[in-house]
């Protein structure tokens, strides 16, 4: 195996098993907490809410011969969260079952995708009929549903024209193109930390080191600082759009952002001297595989404004909501950052809290004076004592250091009160273990 | 609407209504040919075999507002194939229905991909299940239906490592990345008339121009020759593995084919010349977009003998098929290529009939002395009195002047006969059309 074929491994690598070293730092206090934090005592497993869904009997392969499998003969990129991974069976709305019949709470859905929930039986009715009527005839004749789709979409959108594609990555290839191609300039940027795909072209954009390559990509792709106003050198407690801000301190004035303002100073540097001429600007409004990472309030506006006024195109790479699950989405998500903001305020190793509506991050820290990031064993033990009292979430951060919670529109309040519940006692009881 | 960006819509294009001029070349005889073809007198429309699947009522868009809603909100590189493009409704195996409930006898499977038939009952019945079971959760966790496919996949192929993709772009994007990565080096070559994807990255790959774009890409691909034993330099009639030869006259000894020979010096010339390090060569063992293209028996396995022997690695870009329905498509197909090769012996504008199994195409000429490509809009109206005859069919090559023909796996003798039929009445009303 050569070095560039290891390389090319880690590039799809969800959850590297030799974990990155973050950079030294001091991890003051640290013993003395974990100390206070066991004589909160022992917790027993939080009760789930109910499901009223029985699956059906698993009849497929057995544990170990899926292992088995998985090793011989699929990707080694493909890893699985878990070192004993978890074998899903059914799935039905935020619900998930394993092969045993364990029930799971969702709160990653699918990486962000199944967002109204796992075989939802509207969209099922629609896709059966579907599947009965019509599977694929390609552009080259028309098929109505695509444009039924066509036209709901696009009353949503100003002046839209809809390219359907197959994946995320192929759509952010496109735009590339699209943003060369209508500009006539070669040169695109994006943060430091965005996930835009895993296709060779869109590697360029793609700046998080897990999915790198040694090989030549990224022609006239550069990066810029991500505006990360918990983890960057400035941010302070009012700069995000969202119901949680940051434990930085704040000294500006009401209506200004000094943050905002040294990150757009940033933002000029790469524009004036790393650019020839600038075809786009590819950004996600919220950072989602680096962690759920916010920038200040403002900042995109104006950064678009800059690339505009040079002849570029801004390209927002995010998922196109249903109205009333959006109303849910709001008021759930609301009251779940709340509930996990006062995790952050419990206990030291939770650094950060932040997000809007559904799509909420967690940050795990040595402690709150370093925000240096929770070593990457002590993460994973969390994430999987949350699985063992069912509940899944996801990973992202640049050290895998944050949880990603993305759960389905469908969900409720009383699910939210188990998931923070779970998260909480799992924190407590990582805390007891390093405490022994 | 800049330069660039009109490329870039034609890149997608599937039919230009602006046709490329082919070469000048002489037309002898034809007019006296065409002549002669008249006396064959009228024919009537080619009566379909019978299918007992009655379609659903249309109740969707009607089709002026499909049009619209094309028109506005689509992309326009969806250009379809027809001046009044044709609205499908449903599907059942062989067949299609439009809007109006017209049957159509289909050929083209949607560009080669729903190889068993649409909507086959014993897919909709497993898919269906799926669907009530579980729709996605990504790759991290597991899922059994991806292991027992790989398990089964895995049987038919040596030594088999399985990434499943979401298209050909994304399949073929990451064989150029494990090629490089594996040999550490970096030039790729394929074949003038190859289409390998059209994302940005494996349009370096791709050699057909209405792909190409007038954007940065590419970098370290190469094409070299086509050995196209009909239209390319050097070919005869003992060169094709297929039941159906060329016209071509050949001079070879029963165990040496020059054709091939000159070929490979061409493939050796590139490799002396115009590569530094070779990391691959891919190429389609038959060309499918080129207009089912074959090459001398014989020319891959020795073009992949001087690829290895440098240290690269070769990837035969093709679908993976189903045993029993292989049968079935070696004999009908065969039974097809002949009965095609008979219109080629027929009509003067049909210059080559070609393939394999169930893959075929058919060249249309002014002439066969020239060969030179029948003007697009010719081509055009044989095309268009195949739909209206209840045939469909597919175009290809550099001037869209080779239908393709790739019928689903289950097809019987009489249909065939019918689409063969249908075939010969769209020639010979061409040919009385061009004689007025």
């Amino acid at each position: 195996m050569t070095l560039a074929w290891r390389h090319l491994l880690r590039a799809l690598y969800l959850e590297t098993s030799t974990p990155r070293t973050p950079k030294a730092c001091p991890s003051p206090k640290v013993g003395a907490f974990w100390t206070s934090v066991t004589k909160l005592g022992l917790h027993t497993k939080p009760s789930m809410p109910p499901c009223d869904f029985t699956p059906e009997r698993y009849q497929s392969l057995a544990y170990n011969r899926v292992l088995e499998i998985h090793k011989q003969h699929l990707s080694p990129v493909l890893t699985a969260y878990f070192s004993e991974p978890l074998l899903l069976h059914q799935g039905h709305m935020e619900w998930l079952f394993d092969y045993e019949g364990n029930r799971y709470l969702d709160f990653f859905s699918g990486i962000v995708t199944v967002s109204v929930g796992h075989c939802h039986p509207k969209v099922n009715a629609v896709a059966q009929k579907q599947l009965g009527r019509l599977w694929h005839t390609s552009a080259v004749f028309f098929h109505p549903p695509i444009h039924e789709y066509a036209e709901k979409l696009s009353a949503l959108l100003p002046e839209p024209v809809i390219f359907l594609m197959n994946s995320g990555s192929e759509a952010n290839d496109l735009a590339m193109l699209m943003a060369r191609a209508h500009s006539n300039n070669t040169d695109i940027i994006s943060f430091r930390g965005a996930y835009h795909g895993c296709s060779p072209y869109t590697l360029g954009l793609t700046n998080v080191g897990f999915y790198k390559m040694e090989l030549p990509s990224g022609m006239g792709c550069q990066s810029t600082m991500c505006p990360d106003v918990f983890c960057g050198p400035w941010g302070g407690s009012h700069c995000r759009d969202s119901p949680v801000q940051t434990i930085r301190k704040c000294s500006c004035a009401p209506d200004c952002c000094q943050a905002k303002d040294q990150y757009i100073e940033q933002f000029k540097d790469t524009l004036n001297t790393s650019v020839a001429s600038i075809a786009g600007f590819f950004a996600e409004p919220i950072q989602g595989v680096n962690g759920v990472v916010q920038y200040p309030k403002g900042f995109l506006k104006e950064a678009f404004e800059l690339v505009r006024e040079r002849g570029g195109v801004c390209i927002a790479d995010e998922v196109i909501k249903e109205e009333n699950l959006q109303e849910n989405s709001q008021e759930v998500g609301t009251y779940m950052l709340l509930k996990f903001a006062k995790l952050r305020d419990e206990f030291e190793i939770v650094g950060d809290v932040r997000g809007k509506g559904l799509m909420i991050g967690i940050e795990m820290v040595k402690d709150k004076t370093s925000r240096q990031p929770l070593p990457r064993e002590e993460v994973n033990q969390i994430h999987q004592d949350c699985k063992r009292m069912g509940l899944l979430i996801g990973r992202g951060g640049t050290f895998s250091q944050t949880f990603r919670i993305a759960p389905s529109m469908c969900i409720t309040k009383p699910e939210v009160d188990f998931a923070v519940e779970v998260f909480r006692s799992a924190v407590i009881q990582h805390m007891e273990s390093q405490d022994k």
